[in-house]
Formats: C-alpha cells, structure tokens, sequence
C-alpha cells in the first residue's frame, strides 16, 4: 500500500501539470525554458518530418522524457483528438495552488474569476495581476478558460510569475473564508473602486464577459464597488476591470 | 467658385467619415441606430440574395441614401476588393476631431497613440478612454490600425462616445504643442503614475505593442513616467496601460 504522505505528494504534483498540444505549440512550450516541463507525449504514428525531428531534439536537449502512444491512447491524453496532431506536453505549473490554503493565510488581497471564458482576457488578467498588486488569482475549473496556448501567448510569459489558486466552483471558496473581505464589482455599487479601505484579507470577484456573476456567487460577496463611469459607458473589458484592481495601492 | 466657408464644412464632414464593408458588418452597422451613416454603396453585379434584402430594408426603414456602381467602381470606394462582398458603408464619425484643434484647448488630459497596430487593442483603448477621465485620443492615421470592424467591436458601442483628434503623424502635433506635459510611458523613468501631479494641458504617449514610442516622437516628450511592476514584470498589455491612465483621478 502506498504511503499516504507520498500519495499525497504525487496528488499534488498532478493536480499542477496541464496538458497542452500541437506541434507549434509543443515546439514554443519546449524553447521557453522558465516552463518546468513533466512529459512529451508522441503518437508511435508520426511520421518523422521536420516539426518532429524539431521536437525530439528540443527534448533531448533539455533532458525531457518522451513516452510513446498508440494514437487513440495520445487523444486520450491530449483530450483533442482533431488537433493534437500526434503530440502533447504535460507541462509543471508551480504557481498553482489549491485554493483550500486560502483560508490558512493572515493576509491578502486576490482577485476571484467567475466564469471568464475568453483565453486572451485570462491571459490579460493573470498578466496584469502578476506585475500588480496582487497576491494571486482565484480560478474555479468549472467554467473558466482553460490555461491554452491563447493563453500563455496573451499573458506574454508571466502565466507562471503569482500563484494561481484552483477550485472546482468559486462558492466552495468563498463560504470558507471568515474575516474576509469579498468584494463584488457590480456597476450598481454605491461605493467605488476610489473608496476601497485596505484590509488584511480581500476578494475582488469578477464576473463573466456577458453574464456577470453568477447568483450563487453574488450572495456570497459582503460587500460592492463600482467602477464610476463617464459618458454612459455601461461596462469595461473584464481585463481592463482586473487591471485598474491590481493596480489600485 | 465654390465659397471657401462651404468648401470647408464639406472637408472637414468628408474627414469625419469611415467606410466599412462586408454584408454582416454593413448589417450590424445598419442595426446600429447610435451609428449615424451618410451612404450606402452596392455594386449592382450584387444578386439578391437574403443579405443583400436585409441590408436594403434596413436602409430604406433608416431612410440611408443608397448608390449602385459598377463592380470595380465599388472597390475602389471598399479599398478592399477581395472582401466587400459588393457592399461599402459611409458612417459618420462625429467625434472625430482635426488634431490641429487641441492647440486652441484650455485643459485637456490626452491619450496619444504612437503605431498602435492590434484592432482589439484599440478597441479597447477607446472604450475604457470613453469611460474613464480622458478627454480625448490622438490618432495618427499613419502607422496606427484603422477603424474597422474589429475595433467597433472591441469598442463595446464606444466608439463615437469620446473625440478621436485624427492627424497624418503625432510628431507634428505635439511640436505645435505649448504648455503641455507630454508625457512619455516608459519602464525606465523615475517618476510613476501615481506621482503624477494635475496640469492643465497633458498628454500621454503610448508606443507600439512591440516597438514602443518613435524616436521623432520620444524626443518631442518633456517627462516620463513608468507603471512600478512586481515580479520582474516587464510590460503590461498596451490596451491595459491605457485604462490605468484613463482612470488615474
């Protein structure tokens, strides 16, 4: 039987590795050496061209294992049967971290993603917020962007520089924290983003591109702020929104 | 001889409009009632198909002037004859604003664009512009992205909220310029934007996504400021810096 502190280990080893594939994609993960690479998966189909050899040697160069598949077990793993094309890389994300650790920190201020589905606008965000003021981004794996290529190439190469704290849903975090400031933007907040006291513990939630934040989500919040607008303008990009949060002293 | 007064209104109206085409943008721009359009242009090889019925009822319900050519009389007024799909759109552009005005100004906070190429990015840029504390952008219509669709979309309905000061190079307004902080954006300055104290007359050069401010420009700034970034952050998105400055109090 396997020892549990080891288990446990390996769990949270996993639960930090991402999946991404393609040729090209596999080809810029495997030439940015600040990405921590586990695994290059291949089909034992591909047929030896120049992105493949490409591939191989950019791997060997760096000492990286490379498994061989039947192609039906590569689909299984990339999850993208139509546009693997043959390989996938399992790359380290040592910025993630379970969002049950929240609640153990004495002090800081995060911004939570409720359903951001646009890659670029992730990217953006988690651009923003690691050269910000902000100590990590909240991101539930139901119903966000997943972390893609279009992400990495939007977050220009900061995606691993702050923590990122995954969870399945948002409410799950949110119901755990006590002594915390949960803050909900809404255009309907009588406060605004000027107001904002600094506290120990702060979340600044961030809806969705169309819907907002969800109703489950919304009654978890404790507080609202705005953004004060000019000229009738209803709404900014979710990413500009994060941005002016991050940057806010 | 046409009177003088005349002629002018008449080039500074004709300078104030845009001319997009394709059958799904002329639609939108057609169910766009905060658009105001001058003309629409068909190109009378077009068949009649459901498109093209639906972009001549919604002319004639707006009661938008409608003129047939010849196919190749279409694309030169489209400049794009592989895409306009035989339909061009005039809409009127009232916010936009000869840049030679802003020498006569008392006050004014302005965001200068030096090349800035991505659609998105602009897009984005005019809208948190037309929300936040900006009085205006100043566009050069050499080296910058051209209105278009995908700026209209990025632009959120945005794009005729705020004036645009068109011009043919930035240079050439901001020498004309007197009492003016023209501010540079630069990672190397001292000074941050959260030391930016108010002044009558300011105006803030963003650079190009990759190049960043022209030398010709650069030279004709008479301060620098930089965003302070964490984690060894070297850039944010330009769109991003933009709204930080738009929403600078």
């Amino acid at each position: 039987m396997q020892d549990s502190k080891e288990y446990l280990d390996k769990k949270a080893y996993f639960e930090k590795i991402i999946t991404l594939y393609g040729r090209n994609v596999v080809i810029e993960v495997l030439q940015d050496e600040t990405i921590e690479i586990h695994k290059l998966h291949m089909s034992n189909s591909n047929k030896t061209d120049g992105a493949v050899e490409t591939i191989l040697s950019l791997a060997k160069k760096r000492g990286i294992a490379v498994t061989y598949h039947e192609k039906n077990a590569l689909s299984r793993i990339s999850k993208n049967a139509k546009q693997d094309q043959g390989v996938a890389i399992d790359i380290v994300a040592n910025s993630y971290k379970n969002a049950k650790e929240i609640k153990n920190l004495k002090s800081f201020k995060l911004l939570a993603l409720d359903g951001i589905q646009n890659p670029q606008n992730l990217g953006m965000i988690i651009r923003s917020c690691a050269g910000g003021y902000v100590d990590g981004i909240v991101l539930p794996k139901k119903s966000s962007a997943k972390i893609s290529p279009l992400v990495i190439k939007a977050s220009a190469g900061t995606l691993f520089k702050l923590p990122i704290y995954y969870c399945n849903t948002l409410d799950e975090v949110l119901k755990d924290l006590e002594d915390t400031k949960i803050y909900l933007l809404s255009s309907h907040a009588k406060s605004s983003i000027y107001d904002v006291q600094k506290s120990d513990r702060s979340i600044f939630v961030l809806g969705n591109e169309s819907d907002g934040v969800s109703k489950e989500v919304e009654k978890l919040c404790n507080d609202s702020i705005s953004i004060p607008m000019n000229r009738g303008v209803e709404s900014l990009n979710v990413a500009v929104t994060a941005s002016l949060i991050a940057f806010m002293k």
